[in-house]
């Protein structure tokens, strides 16, 4: 693809100081630009960098107007890198149809211009949307349906009953449906609870790899509009998560909770279960939450308490054989004043 | 399907009261429950949404005889409500057979009413028992025995050797027998110890989506009979699980550990390698076991404390900047004290 | 397999003590080793089973030389149970071919005796190297490049331009090359920032199962040579992680965060973004780590501390209860003599 530097512009809303007609054929890091292609400028600790690289066209904020380069300066120079990013990486992939190697069951409904790899398996009575690819290993089981513009990525397993938005990405190896971790205790043991419920999942919601989202008792998990979820995520059943949070690698929610709206939770983070987090709660890395929180708050710590608190203990901690210390010299000190003080009567 | 109250009573040994001639035609939570279904109240929290529930009748227990409904009055209201639930969820699924787009190595034994599905792969020697459900990208391995009425979901991953009894359950993306984490530094770097064992599940197991059970260096990594695993837990080499545990999401056990019968893992835990982990155990969310445990005890924190301890210790730590400065002010005040004591001198 | 006890003296560098043309069979452990099987005592506490063991030969180090059974003496054991359990282990599987019923786009390169069993996908501009294994249910991505003498275990996922080197082992269920966490926040939401990077393996690494390692946003996620990686682990993008380190099941690394060389990660480490962690640390299981490290540190905790500093706190943390009595009784003591005190005037 080749675009004139003035085209960008367009896309991004940005002011060009330089050539608008220079040539652009790609988005790449500092280092690694050439003459043709634009890069971009986000962190002020990048700037030093900025001389040196060889880049046609930079993206900045109005901030750095005076680079004596190419500019294209934006509000917000990482949102226009994202999107003229985005601009270069969407190819005109011609849809591939279906696969003759594919196996569909009876009773499969599809859009057009969709894409259904060979390998990949839809079982019967599946709605698959309108540009929606399946890629090979997918399994796609009974009644799913799957809105438009979706890409479900290599050896994902989207099960029975599984509702997906539109423009959805789910990552390989991904699991969406599988049964909640439920059972009544018995004389001869666990008994299973069976798992009669669903997941159903927004648009524009993206799913990192190997993660695994269990479908409801009854009724319902949720994960609303926009949310985007890292790798290795669990997300137990009848789980409500809001829309446009962010769930970092390898946090787990438990059973029943409900997120609220662009709440944060960083990577390694546990939620207990039957709680209610407040909408734009954020919660710092490997945290665990065991009560309902509040919205807005920042909290951290195992068990999570107030962030700025966490803070303030972390620091204090390693400093525990030094109070103890103090301590037991203190009470030497009191035992000899106190001492001192009877002998005096 | 359509069923008196009066045999719903039979299955789970409860006494009606109300009509026991209602037709009831599935389960249902207390809000979605309509005229013909049967819901349940097992938490006292939830009594008061009894009330305005729609439940052609509900199961109980006897505190809750006088609701002035149709009522099914048992001693667990939870595990009558998973055995019914059971009834209903038990569809007449009829056998598949094996698909001609299965693929199955030669000497393959396979029992009588089984589904192997297409894209499934079976490996030579493996024996497959009767009822039991294979599903399509699955992969069996040479030698595998799989017992009796087993269901292998989607996309697990069954290596070579492995043993798994009746009546097993193992969900999408799970890999059971893949190698234990063991080298010999050398000279050259890490040397691979070849990993020669494998893995032994009993029956009445359940192992949740994309957990990784490791196979032994020599002889068996073992889940005992009735064990109920959750998503995304990792059972190193050599562990020896006991019967009838829990074991809740991302929780890790290290190698050569020995975890005893009935034991509860919460989510996230982790276990070191060549631990002790005596009968009834109990282990609190997040937390880090270094040491064997004795039978009974309960235990919390990373590293882990007995429970209640850390249950105090929890309490306090957000304390911690509150006693350092008191602890300052009483040095303070003792330095005060002994300087005006020594001056009285 | 039959060889004479010289022959694994010859192949380890050992001296025999006792029958050197005894036959033996195969490698054991302790309990399980008869007649013509050979073991090993690596651990001087399972000295006592030594006695009792039905091994033929026995490789122990030099300070075992008097034991009275055929031994094998060396001056590393385990590091010589390492190389004959390999050498019993290599059996001579021939070649598979392509198999017909794998799916090759066009225009994949394949080297000599290569293995591509039946479900396999692999994308065009492929090259496989000689003598790899590429298993049922495995996907290959566009211009995949794996080395020779690979083996990539069923189930796994390695997506479009990863460049794989030789030697390395792909367990079930491991994803690499899904896209980078990266958004950039809109007015509307999340903005997907596209990753259009690769993953580069070196040689001799070896990935255990599920685990997912992420696409550089721009250039390359990096594992160095003879690097050895557990099950469930995340690496995000731009992780660079160096040569001959260990990471233990379940740890995160977050985005752009390099790893020096030597570098062990216990199980559930998680390590923060845009890191330094210099050759030769070592994490403790669980630790959380926020700031760069400098090279042979030992730390432990979360946030994560100095390793011997950690063990102290975490032997003070159960104490907190008795040191907050304390304080409170050492204050209501000074408060008692600086009553006194004053009363004294």
């Amino acid at each position: 693809m080749r675009v004139k530097l003035s085209r960008l512009a367009q896309i991004v809303g940005g002011e060009i100081i330089g050539d608008p007609d220079l040539i652009i054929e790609g988005i790449e890091s500092l280092e690694e630009a050439g003459p043709n292609h634009i890069t971009f400028l986000a962190n002020p600790k990048y700037a030093a960098s900025v001389k040196s690289s060889n880049a046609g066209a930079i993206i900045v904020s109005p901030e750095w107007k005076d680079l004596g380069k190419n500019l294209l300066v934006c509000e917000d120079p990482y949102l226009a890198f994202a999107r003229i990013s985005t601009f270069f990486s969407t190819g005109d992939r011609s849809p591939l149809g279906i696969s003759p190697q594919a196996i569909l069951e009876p009773d499969v409904s599809t859009g057009n211009d969709i894409s259904i790899y060979p390998l990949a398996y839809v079982s019967s009575g599946a709605r698959i949307g309108d540009r929606t690819e399946i890629h090979p290993g997918v399994y796609i089981g009974k009644d799913v349906r799957i809105g438009c513009d979706c890409v479900i990525y290599p050896n994902v397993t989207i099960l029975a009953g599984t509702i997906i938005g539109n423009r959805v990405i789910v990552h390989s190896g991904t699991v969406i449906g599988s049964d909640g971790f439920g059972y009544a205790p018995s004389p001869e043991g666990y008994f299973k609870i069976p798992q009669n419920g669903i997941v159903e999942i927004g648009d524009d919601v993206e799913i990192g790899s190997n993660c695994s989202i269990d479908r409801a008792t009854f009724g319902k998990t949720r994960i609303g509009r926009g949310t985007k979820i890292d790798n290795l995520v669990q997300i137990a059943h009848n789980v409500q998560v809001g829309e446009h949070c962010a769930i970092v690698s390898q946090v787990g929610i438990s059973g029943s909770t409900k997120i609220g709206n662009q709440v944060i939770l960083a990577g390694q983070v546990g939620v207990a279960g039957h709680l209610n987090i407040g909408d734009g709660v954020r919660v710092g890395a490997q945290s665990g939450i065991a009560h309902s929180i509040s919205p807005g708050k920042d909290m951290s710590g195992s068990p999570a308490i107030d962030h700025r608190t966490w803070l303030k203990c972390s620091a204090i901690y390693p400093r525990l054989p030094e109070m103890r210390s103090l301590l037991r010299d203190l009470q030497k000190r009191i035992d000899f004043l106190e001492k001192k003080l009877n002998e005096g009567k």
